[in-house]
This record gives structure tokens, sequence and C-alpha cells, in this order.
């Protein structure tokens, strides 16, 4: 009997790039606040979703530093599950409700990549860095405090593909008037059978599913942040026309369920 | 209309990771013939598959330097398409006929994560070198002569997965006495909706197509394998019990389709 | 007027690896305390240090993840400048004094070598992960508190060098009980010239000076260790005969001198 | 006895970055030809180095997949000792002889650092990839022949630094009359302790010597070339103004020794 949620498939199951669930996650974040071209974000959302009018093309850029585990104490193999990853969502509606989507999205690790497709998020490998807050004082510290200076970076095949910095302002009292929204994906996998390349077998419009979702230490401030126009990728075409607040904070959820709003494929 | 045949989809198709086939390669490969515990490839093998009797265990460890093109010069930008691969063949047979499967592939770059998992290999992230062979004359040169020596290694998460030795003693007239079997795969994209976590969408045996296939400038020579045992990894199980012959060999084709041979999911 | 502290030296000044200190450092660190065999401490030390005899081999294995910041924000620029390292520190005294001695010492970074170079850390490229403390509540936090486990990994060109687990037990209300002694180094810079290649310039017994210490949010608790044998590298000679305590902490300081204990260029 | 050219001294000297000369290597090259700001060169000679004014401020651009042994078998170790790199030369002259110098260089080995250092290259890491030449026929092979296209990249930290592509129009059949001029480098190595950090004890210009240099299947062609301006990094400032003929070549030779042309530091 083979084992495993993802290849490879194998008797112990050890060698799975994903177990079954639950999935656990914390992490330290830093996510822009801007507002892209309406027309560019209209271009990306797949059927049934449609641009929040309301929004005038707001985006979030989210960089985050990730720890993970699942039942196995996969959090003390850090060099296999600990990763870094960033991504854009853009703001939209579906059957009217307010949403998010995420058009962009890159990350650091293997685990990562499959656990995301599973989900919908369409993962590419990426180089992403945040500036951390240590607890030992020191300039080099960046405390969660008035004035700590943050800056945060994505590269992909050493093409840089976003750059920020946020200089903390104050303390944010309440996490849910910023953020709000869940979260949808475009679940896809295609098919390589000549004659079949373009009816890919799985092609879902899904919503993502966190229990226990936390936000904690939620700091704003000003914010900058770039995303240049680089050959072979497309995401400058949400580059920021103007950007808003900067946020750094923690965010936890776990991950058991994916709810499936359309099946293209059907 | 978004484009790719991979996520990311895109107005301009640029950001997919996988374009529309025909996919272009070539590359230069050590491979080594071993001898692995039947028991454990009987225990890999997926339904539809039996080892085959006559191989007595007998596997294949490739080490792989491939250049990549599709169809918009995708050889010219090496950072994102030029890649180094790593993997076991396990000779089995399929309806009667001799079949090679691949249990385990480690792969550095994410575009060949994601034609690879299309087509059924089931990859995971790696780091891999090979000794190359140069044509300036130096004691660093390894030229394809008789007594030169190539290393190769796989590491994953900094773990070495596998080390490979080859010295050369003489060339291959006809690689086809060597390498003769087609390749099969399982391919495989799970669900994550509760309730359907173990009825994954896509669950097939696949069979390698592979258009205008070259295999050139054949050398053979002794060969040293190691496969260690590695925590939160099964690759082990088909650990060399028997070293054979070393090849330090070119190949090349084109990927422009896929067979299914079963689909499990059905 | 070319400007630099370190190579490249530029007009701007801006791509030199090193500029002039201060440079200021915090970090969350992983060590572990553990003893190796005495006659290996004996064959690693340079002239002027012996052996701590009262140590009966103690060494500390660490593990840290760095933040760095010189005076240009460098802080804000966490692709450049934030770093892991890992190094192994064995007790010595230097004239009657008990000192720490660094023999070996990866870090994942170059301005990190160029800085580590210039006091005397031998550092040599390596990947390092340790288990992070998030503030988000979740399986995956791993907080400062009883029964929290932290795993920490060494890798340098695909070989697992060290890893190391520990759980949590208690606060230490005085660190400075546990990390007591000053760091010693080997400064040492080669000749290539021909007939002088084993009389190195740069050749001497350096002592860190830290200003501004700090050491804070200190736990102790138990510990495992691995340093393996692998091709290529001479760590293994201090593998842990026995393994003492693990601890847990955050270390802060500044860099802007170096003292000279001896020359041996001279 | 501790043994190692460079760092890490150890009894057995395994550990060492780069052992005792000589140092053999092989590689395959792509070198750009062009014209920089003649101003801008002159701000990156040191003392004793006067711009080539012949030049007219030429300057080529190297990419290089190189191959490296010295006498202990490290060509079959390639995860540790196969590596690339890229580099400036600018055109200047050294008591009126034509020399080429090297003002920037990046690698993506430590090994290759250490050499490096010790004979004057500023060597930085980066990520560095050219299109190689596969000998299996394919449209991904890239043959030497009229009409194949080459690219190649550098990026550090997330950042291009500079992109080339050529194509290849005809072989050259004296690679003497492109290739002719020696390279010299600014051999340094700082000090730390207060009130010397400006008083370097390495501090020399060098000549490389490079031992049965053989240059082979050399071929030129159309070439274009990119460094763009980066946060962080001077090296922008000898972009091209004006790119000449772009070069693919094999390129080999051993290293024994050093020519110091002036000690700065005396």
């Amino acid at each position: 009997m083979l084992k495993g949620f993802s290849v490879p498939l194998t008797p112990d199951g050890k060698s799975a790039l994903a177990t079954l669930p639950p999935w656990h996650y914390s992490s330290d974040c830093v996510a822009i606040e801007y507002w892209a071209d309406p027309a560019a974000i209209d271009a990306l959302l797949p059927p049934g979703l449609v641009r929040d009018e309301k929004s005038g093309g707001r985006a979030f850029f989210w960089f985050l530093d990730w720890q993970f585990t699942a039942s196995n104490d996969e959090l003390t193999d850090p060099a296999r599950y600990q990763y870094r990853e960033a991504f854009a969502l853009v703001e939209a509606t579906f059957e009217g409700t307010p949403v998010n989507y995420c058009p962009y999205i890159f990350v650091d690790n293997d685990a990562g990549i499959a656990r995301g497709w599973a989900q919908g998020y369409p993962k590419k490998l990426g180089s992403i860095f945040q500036t951390r807050s240590f607890s030992a004082p020191s300039p080099a510290a960046a405390p969660l405090a008035k004035g700590s200076r943050f800056g945060a970076s994505l590269a992909a095949h050493g093409e840089r593909l976003a750059t920020a910095r946020i200089q903390l302002e104050e303390r944010v009292a309440d996490p849910w008037t910023v953020f709000n929204r869940p979260t949808t994906m475009r679940r896809y996998f295609p098919q390589l059978a000549a004659g079949r390349q373009q009816k890919p077998p799985v092609n879902e419009l899904t919503l993502s599913l966190t229990d226990n979702l936390k936000i904690v230490d939620v700091w704003a401030g000003s914010a900058e942040l770039q995303i240049p126009e680089v050959e072979g990728e497309d995401m400058h075409s949400i580059a920021p026309l103007r950007v808003g607040r900067g946020y750094r904070l923690g965010m936890a959820y776990s991950v058991t369920d994916l709810r499936i709003l359309k099946n293209y494929a059907a």
C-alpha cells in the first residue's frame, strides 16, 4: 500500500512532499496595501470572479516567513519545512461577496509548492527575504516599535520581482478592519496527452479555509513598493500605481479542508 | 483569455511555468547500473506494473545536466530554463512488456517540476552536480577518454541522497543494447476538500513518449554508487546491493504527447 | 579615491562586501553544550592556546539567525545582509585565561565571510536552519515555553555536517554562568607568490571584542547533537562523545575593534 | 601541525577551502567586448595602472563555467569544486604594457572565493548561468555552429547585475588576436584593529600567471549586454555605452604562482 497525500508515493510515506492534513502554520508577515490598474486586475480574474468596484484596484503584496508542521514534529526539521513566501492578492467579488484572489505567488520550498498547488495557489520558486524583529536590543534588532524600518524582497531566477520597505507608526487595535476577506484561488492541473492539452482535468475556483486563524501584533506605517518589469514574468501588469499603508504582523492558522466554489472542468 | 499550460495563468502567458509542447531537451548524463532489493522494488510499484523477474532487482541511477527549450528561445535564458536532475529507474513489466518505472526524481528548477508532474514524474527539489567534460585540455577537463573519472551527487535540504563515481573504460558502439526500455510513471494530483482527500482526481499510470530520441557519445566503465539512509526520505530502500557498469552519454529528445496506460481514478 | 573596508574597492564604496565598523548584530541562537575528544581539540589549537584541562573537552555548537546593520540602514536590505551561521567553539586557555577558540564556522552570506575573515573566523559557505519562535499561537509556533522543541542543521555542498534538537525545560536566570568566555580566532591570509606560499602575510591569534553584548531570553533543556563523518571535511574529529544541555537565546553586540593576541607572522 | 593553504587550518587539511597549488582549471566561456565610460574606468584603477588611451574605454564582460582540480581528484567532487563565475575586465597599461584589470567579479563557490582573494580577484557571491553546448542534436543543443544563440546572466542577492546574448557567426582562427592581455588585480586584506582600519596589511597590485594557457574552439558573433543600475552595487558605472563582438570559447590553465607588481602597503 503506497502512502502520501502528494507525490512521491512510497510504502512508508516519508518521501511524500505533503502528508494528509491537518497542516499548521505560523508566520511573520510584511504586507503592503496598494492600488493597481483595474483593467489589469480584470484581465487576471478567472470566470466567476469580478473585480470589486468599491476597491478601485486595491491589492496587497505580502511577504511571509513561515514555520510549518503537520503531525510528525516537522517544525524540528526546519531545513525541510521552514520556508518563505511572497504573493499578491487582488480584491474581487464572488456572487456579491468580497474576496481576495491570488494571481501570483512565490515560495522557496518544494513542500510549500505541493501543498499550495493542492489548494490552488499558483506557486513558483522564488527567493524571499524580510527584515526580522529580534529580541536582543541593538541597532540591528528592528523591534516592534514606532520608527522601526523593515525591508522585504522577492526574486526569481536572479531577477528582482518586488521590493518593499515599511516604517512602523502605530499598533493596529483591530486587525479585522484590515484583513477581512477570504482568499480565492484557481486550482489547476493540466493534461499532456495529445488532443487534450487544453482540457485540464483539474480546473476549479477554490476558497481557502483557515481554521483557528490568529492575527497578532499588528503594526501599521508608511510603505514603499516596487514591482519592476522583468523579461519572462507578467506580474508587472499589476505594479503599484499608488501605495497605501504598510503592515507588519504575526499570523497563524491550520488547514484541513478546501471549498470548491466552481468546477470549470465539468 | 488566460494563457499557460501550467499555473500561473495570465493574459500574456509569460509567467506560466510551462507552455504548450513541443518541449525540447538535450543533456549530458551519468548513469549507474545497480541491483536493489527485489522486495523493495515490489513495494514501490503501482498497480498494473510487476517487477521484471528477469532483472533480479536491476535499476539505474541517473544524473542529468539538462538544457531545455520550447518555442521562445528559452535556451538563451539559462537562469530560468537550464537545470539538473537525478532519478532512479527500476525495471518492471507492464502487460508483459519490459519497462522502467520512476519512483524517485529530484530537480533544481520549478519549470522542471511543473512539466514533470504533468507527465507523472514525482519530482522534488534537489541539488545535483556531475563532473563535466570540457574541451580545453587540462587535468581538470575530464575528456571523453579511457581513464577519465566523473563524479556525481544529489542532495536535498542539505542531506546527501546519492553519490556516484565512474571511470571510463570504453566507448559503447550500440547504446540501444543498454538503454532499451520505455519509462512509466504515476501521474497523480490530490484533492484537499474534506472527505475526498484519499480520492485523487488525477491518478494514472503513464508512459513517457520521447520524439526524436538521440543517444550519443556513450562510454562505459567501472562505477560506485551510494544511496545513504536519510531521515525524512525513503529512497534508501532501493539502495544498491551490488553495482554494475557506469555510463556517460549525451541524450536528446522532444516531448509532445503522453500515453495513459491506466486510469486508477476512474 | 577608492573606498571599502573589504574588496571590491570602488569610487562610491557601495560594492564593498564590508564597510568600516561599527557593525551591529542581533540574533536568535540555538547552542548545544557537548564534550569532544580532548586530543582532537589539542590538535586543532594554534600556538599559544592550550586546551582547558578543567573543561575535559567541553565545546559548544552554535546555530545563529543573524540580522546585521552598519550605518546605512543595511537591516532593510535583508536579501544582502540577513544571514545564518553555525560554528563550533572549543574551550582553551590563553596565558592562563579561559577562552573559547573557533576552529570551524559556516555562513550563508558573502558579507558575513568578508567581515568574519577580517576578524579571524575561518568561514566557509553553508546552509543553516533553526526552528524559529513565532508569536502567533499554533502547533507550528515553537513558543519560548517549557516543552517546546527546536531543531537546527548545517550543511555544505549538499552534505549534512551537523544536526541538533533541543527541548526547552526552564528559563536561565543568569546567562553569564553559561556564556562567560571570550572567543579567540586565528586571523590568516595566505601568499600565492612562489617561494612564499608557506609564509602567510597575515597570521595572528585574535580576540573578539563585543561591545554592548546582550544575552536575553535564555532557556535551557535537553539536547541531541550529531556531527557525522563527511568526505572532504574534518569537523567530525570533534564530534560529540557526550552531549550536555541545549540552549535557546537571543544575543546582540557591536563590533568596532579587534585585539591581536599574538602575531605569528612577525 | 595544522595544514591548509587557506582557512580553516586543520590537522588533516581536508577542510581548508584551498590547498597548495598547482590549481588546474578548464572552462566554457561567453565573453562580450564592449566600451564603457573612460572616466568611470579611470576612477576604478588602482595606483600604477592607467587607462589604455588606445582602448577608448574597451572592456570585456566574461561568463565562465569552471571545472577545478588540485591534486586530490577534486574534479570528481563537483558539488564542492565545480563553479560558475562572471567578471569585468577593463583595459589599462602598467608601465607602458597593455594589461586588463579586474574591478568586479562574482562566483558561486567558496573555494573559488578563497583562491580568488589570494590572487587579488575581489570576488563576491553571485548566481551565474550560460547556455551550454550539448552534443546530442536537438533544438535545445546550442551546437558550436553559425546561428547558434547563447544567453548568459549574473545575479547577486536576487538582483540581475548583467545579462548577455550572443549569436555565433564564424570561427576565430587565431584567438590570440582577441585575448592577448595579461590580467592585473588588487590583492587586499584589511585590518580590523582600531586605529589601523585604514592600513590594510595586504595591499598589492598583482599579475595573474597562467601556466599552460589553452584557448580552443573560439567562435565570434553579434552580441547584446546590459549592466543595469542596482541599489547597493557600483558595477553599473562601467555599463556598456557600445557593444562589440560576442565570443564563445573554451579556456584552460594552471596556477602555481603570482607576480606582485607593486606593494602599496610597504
